[in-house]
């Protein structure tokens, strides 16, 4: 086995889900984290906006993501707690500019408030998301 | 352009977004829509989990199909206002099996209940969304 | 020091802040856990409507007290972790009728269902409360 | 009537809840609004740390408030819509010092993140607020 596909490499890594509707990462850290989702059909809901649970997918990935890069060094990881999402403009082209901002870092969870917006910057939606950082089981 | 093409009859089909993850609707009313997703790895995050954002997804999803079924007669058209998952038990095998009941129906907004359990019922995520409903755009 | 004011008494008595509002607890168990407020001028905005932070306490005071009776006995103890509330329909006069239900009852955390009614039965308020167990520190 | 008496008045000032339990504003407007409550017993739950619900209560007075400075001019008026809080430390001494800012001004909703500290500026709660725009009733 090589590094590349070691556990902690591993949950520094897009999930499948993520590269399955397109999440991009731009940037990683445990503070903040960037990524980009283009807008194509796939991410699309009945009316050509943007789906609502693509924009709590994208907090959830990089909240967790960030998470994993403050903890996956020490054994632990990430798992996310709860995702609370609110939508206030529709996108329906272009692509979704997202960045996760850390807000707490405890002993148990961590909490991150996530911006998305759309190629004029306009803000389209807010998520806050909770992460527990657990123990990892050994493989 | 035939029935199947019109507005409202797209209202109450799953959206791109769904079918790309593989939601199937098993049964879908004003007062409860009930679906599925198979678990493949294209909804898992790196650890082999469901990934929370399919959860928030499946809710999102239920929760506005249940809205449009009750509202795009009307001409109106349900859209996603907020979404909150709180995520219990992780789900590794089998399909996410998501019944969303409506609470509230407002002139202005619905609030659904979304339940997630995995195949042994046991309840796995739980979500509350809150719809808009607005009027249409004429096409 | 007498039994009753035994820290675990304490932890299964309202407090002094839902005192101070008028909270009255009418059943209380760990699986659900039953209140009232009257709606007097002290639990009221500026329009003369039941304050919406009114809902909130006392969704937190009832997640709370229930999950200190499944807990207490065991030198453990509830700390709020997160509320999150909908207001649906405003209360005005009467009471406050509410009943929270345990929807989960994990090693670290518990999550309650919050309903609030009027004198009418109808629903005026959906709160949804995790609530943390923690190991009681030594007095 | 005097104009200190008038309903737009009334909308601007704290409620009868709030002055209950404490709160103190210390700047109002409609992009920023800051207030202060002082830890006395009156605001603590059984173990003596501040009530969930005083956090809660505080960001709702606090989005509601300000949503007002902007709506309440134009024959509108503010009402809590959702309330959604984390509770992230404990306060059990001095004040509790909050600051609510606007993060979304749309037609029908605002949006307000409210972050709540101790006497040290530790973080101590996050609150997200979405407050419903209305037509005042005329009295």
């Amino acid at each position: 086995m090589s590094d590349a596909d070691s556990p902690v490499d591993r949950l520094l890594e897009t999930s499948p889900f993520d590269r399955h509707y397109g999440l991009e990462i731009l940037e990683a850290g445990e503070e903040v984290v960037r990524g980009r989702v283009p807008v194509r059909e796939r991410v699309t809901q009945p009316t050509g906006l943007v789906h609502g649970g693509v924009h709590a997918s994208v907090a959830e990935a990089l909240a967790s993501l960030g998470t994993n890069h403050g903890v996956a060094g020490e054994g632990k990881i990430a798992l996310g707690m709860s995702n609370s999402c609110s939508f206030l403009r529709p996108i329906t082209a272009g692509a979704i500019h997202a960045t996760a901002r850390r807000r707490h870092r405890g002993r148990t969870t961590w909490i991150w408030d996530v911006e998305l917006t759309d190629d004029d910057g306009k803000l389209c939606a807010l998520g806050r998301v909770t992460v527990a950082v657990r123990t990892r089981p050994q493989e």
